[in-house]
C-alpha cells in the first residue's frame, strides 16, 4: 500500500444546543455587573436541557457531517470519540454512535472514547491521523467526534463558565488542512485541580481556578519551547507567520515567529462558552468558516498553530498547514469545508432565554445524572431543531434510549 | 527517518493484590456447590481492599516493569491507560503515572485513557503501536497500562465473576513479539447488554449475562470470518499453526487455520477472574511465560491470535508473531520477556482469606467510591507486599493521594 501524505481534516462540523443564556443576564441576576462580560470576555453561554447529552449531541453532529458530505457510512473505518463527560463507566459514547454505521452494514470501526480533561479529543485526532499513517490502515477515514457538557455547581463562582457543544472532524490523506508532524510538541504533567469524581452523587467538577491557570502558562511555555527547538533544528524552509489559537486568554513571548492572534478564533468561545475537548476544534471550525470562505484569506502554505491544553495536566502545540487538494479526496476543498459549516448561522439563530429557564433545566440536567436509571425526561422537545437526537427516556437496566427529531 | 519494523510486545508485567478469595469457599457460602468451579470453571478471585484502586495498581505495575527492566523513564514518549472502571470523569489515570515520570524530568508524554467495557486496554495498544509507525513517532517507547476492578452486587449471581489486576505493556519496534498488520479485523456494535452509568450511587456494573454471550459469539465469528478473508487473500506465504486466546469459553470452527487452544493462555483467568480490559494482557503474559521460557516452545515464526472483546461491543482479532531480535533493542528477547513475568510466582504467593473478609473488604471499596471526598482509608497497609502503591487518602477537594510501601 502506498504511504498516505497530507493527512489531516477532510471536514469539520459542530452541534449546538439550540438555547442560551446571555451573561449580561447572569450578571444581573448574580448582581455581579461586567464579571462575565468584561472579566471573562463571555457574551453567551449555551447549554442542554435533559433532553440533550454527550451521546445526543454526537449523534447529532455525526449526522449532520455525513449529511451535510454525502458521505456513504461504509467509507469510514475508525471512530473515536473525546469526551471528559462520560455518562458511563464502560459502555463508550463510540459504542452509540454504531449505531449510525451500523444500519449502513458498517460493523468494523476501530477506536474507542478517549479521556481527558478538555484534552480527550485532541489526543483522538492524534490517535486518528497516526492511524492512516500506520501498517494497519485499511484505506478509509477516520472520525473523531468531542462532545462535552460544562456545568458547575449552581451560584458556584464557575457557574459561569459553563457551556457544551459537539465536534466531528473526518480525518484522511490529501487533506485541505494537513498536520505538520515536525510543528508538534506535548507536555504531560500531574495535577489534581480538576476533578470530576465518577461516585459523587453530582456532575459537578471540583475546581481549583488560579491552579488551572498558572498549569495553562506552564504548559504553554514547554509545549512553545520544545516547539521552537524543534523547528529551528529542522533543514526545511519554513513560514513564519501562522495563525495560533489557544484555548484561554494566556500569551507567549513570540521569539521565533511572528504570531497572529485571530479574533475569530476565539468567536465560538465567546457565544458558546466552554466545551471542554470540543473548544479548541470549535475555535478551529469558526476561523475555518470566516477565513477559508471566498474571500480566502487562508491560502495554500497558511498555517495554523493550535494549542491545545487539559487540565491533569495533557497539552500539545500542533501544527497545521493549507495544502491544494489534488488527490482522490479533492472532494474536500478548503472553500467548501469553510462553506458548510454554518457556525455563525447556527449561533445567531440560537434561542435567547432567561437565567431562571438555564437554572430550571440545568437543575433537570442534574437530576437525569443522580438518578441513572427509570429516568423519563421532563423538558420538551418542541424546541429541538428538526434533525436533532434526544434523550427519550433511561430505562430501568440504565439503557439510554435517544429518538431523532424528524427532519 | 527510518520507519521501524516489527513493531509490537517488548515487554510485559503484571500486579495482582496480595489477596484472594477461594471460589469453592464463595460456593460455600452462597450453598451452590460447582457453580463457581465447575461450572464457570473459576479457582480464585482476586480483589482489592479500599487501600487499592485502579491508580494505585497502574502505579504499581508501571514501577515495576521500568525497574524489571532498569527503564530510564525519559526513554518512554507515550503512556496510555485502557480501562472500564475510571474513578474520575475528566482527571485521567494517566495524569496520577505522569509522577512516576516528571521525577525523571519526563514531561512529555502523549496519549490518555482509553474507555471502553473490556476493550479499552486493546484500543491503547493498538494506539501505541500505530503511533510508532507514524511520523509523529519520537522514537521513544510507548508503555501500555491496562487496570480494572470487577466488583458486582453483593448477592447477585455475577458476584463471583469479579476480578481485578494490571497489566503495564512496552510497546515499540524490533519487538520479540510483533503485530502482523495483516492479521487483524475488529467489529463494532451498539449494544446495551453492559453498564455503568457514571452517576448511579454504586460501582456496580448493570449486567444482561446472555445477551454478552450472544454478542461475544457474533463478535468472534464477525472477526474470525474477515480476517480469515484477508489472510486468504494475501500472497505471502503463512503458517497455519497458532496459538490462539479467547477472553471467554467461546469457540471458533476453524476452517482455514489449525488452532491450538492453550490452557496456559487462561490460567491467570482462572486464579485471578475477571480484570476486564487488562483479561487478555493477562492471558498473553500467562502463555509467555509457561510456553516463552527456557523450554522455548513458542520460537521465531510461531503465530499468536487473540481475540480481544468488550461488552458495548468492540472486539478485535490480532496476530502475533514471534521474531529473532537482532535491532537496538534486543535487550528485550522473548526469553528474557518470559524470565521476568513472574506472574505463577505471585499468583502462588497470593494470600487465601474467607468470603467474609472479601465481603468486608469490598463493602469499604464501594464505600469509597460513594463518598468520594474526604476519605479514610480503613484496611491496614499490612498485607501489601513492599513497593506496592495505595491509597492514603481522599482529601476534601475529591483529590485522591497515594504513598509507596517502601521496598
Amino acid at each position: 500500500m502506498i504511504r498516505p501524505t497530507h493527512i489531516g481534516i477532510l471536514a469539520i462540523d459542530v452541534y449546538l444546543p439550540a438555547q442560551k443564556v446571555l451573561q449580561k443576564d447572569l450578571e444581573e441576576t448574580d448582581k455581579c455587573h461586567g464579571k462575565y462580560t468584561q472579566g471573562l470576555g463571555q457574551e453567551s453561554m449555551c447549554f442542554t436541557t435533559d433532553r440533550e447529552d454527550v451521546v445526543s449531541m454526537a449523534l447529532t453532529v455525526v449526522d449532520s457531517l455525513l449529511e451535510k458530505w454525502d458521505i456513504e457510512p461504509n467509507c469510514i473505518g475508525r471512530l473515536e470519540v473525546g469526551t471528559e463527560s462520560c455518562i458511563d463507566r464502560s459502555k463508550s459514547i463510540k459504542s452509540h454512535l454504531c449505531r449510525l454505521f451500523q444500519r449502513a452494514g458498517n460493523t468494523s470501526l476501530e477506536g474507542v472514547d478517549c479521556v481527558h480533561g478538555c484534552f480527550g479529543a485532541t489526543a483522538a485526532v492524534l490517535n486518528s491521523v497516526a492511524w492512516v499513517e500506520s501498517s494497519g490502515w485499511d484505506g478509509r477515514l477516520a472520525l473523531v467526534v468531542a462532545t462535552d457538557v460544562a456545568l458547575y455547581e449552581p451560584e458556584s463562582a464557575a457557574r459561569a463558565t459553563g457551556g457544551c457543544g459537539s465536534v466531528a472532524i473526518l480525518i484522511g490523506p490529501e487533506a485541505p488542512l494537513s498536520f505538520d508532524p515536525a510543528w508538534r510538541s506535548c507536555f504531560s504533567m500531574h495535577s489534581d485541580e480538576f476533578c470530576k469524581p465518577a461516585g459523587h452523587q453530582s456532575p459537578y467538577p471540583i475546581v481549583d481556578g488560579p491552579a488551572t491557570i498558572t498549569q495553562f502558562l506552564k504548559a504553554s511555555e514547554e509545549c512553545y519551547k520544545t516547539l521552537t527547538r524543534k523547528v529551528v533544528t529542522q533543514s526545511e524552509p519554513r513560514r513564519n507567520t501562522c495563525y495560533h489559537y489557544f484555548n484561554t486568554s494566556g500569551e507567549l513571548q513570540n521569539q521565533q515567529f511572528q504570531l497572529i492572534t485571530c479574533p475569530l478564533l476565539v468567536y465560538p468561545k465567546i457565544q458558546v462558552g466552554n466545551s471542554y475537548t470540543a473548544c479548541v476544534w470549535m475555535g478551529l471550525a469558526g476561523l475555518l468558516e470566516a477565513e477559508a470562505g471566498p474571500s480566502m484569506k487562508m491560502q495554500e502554505g497558511t498555517r495554523l498553530l493550535l494549542f491545545s491544553f487539559g487540565s491533569g495536566v495533557m497539552a500539545a502545540m500542533l501544527g497545521l498547514v493549507c495544502t491544494a487538494c489534488t488527490g482522490p479526496s479533492s472532494k474536500y476543498r478548503l472553500q467548501l469545508l469553510s462553506e458548510k459549516i454554518r457556525l455563525r448561522e447556527r449561533i445567531s439563530k440560537q434561542r435567547i432565554v432567561l437565567p431562571g429557564v438555564y437554572n430550571s433545566a440545568s437543575d433537570l440536567v442534574r437530576l437525569s445524572y443522580q438518578v441513572a436509571r427509570s429516568y423519563e425526561p421532563a423538558s420538551s422537545i418542541e424546541s429541538l431543531d428538526p434533525g436533532t437526537y434526544y434523550l427519550d427516556k433511561i430505562d430501568d437496566r440504565a439503557c439510554r434510549h435517544y429518538l431523532r427529531k424528524p427532519l
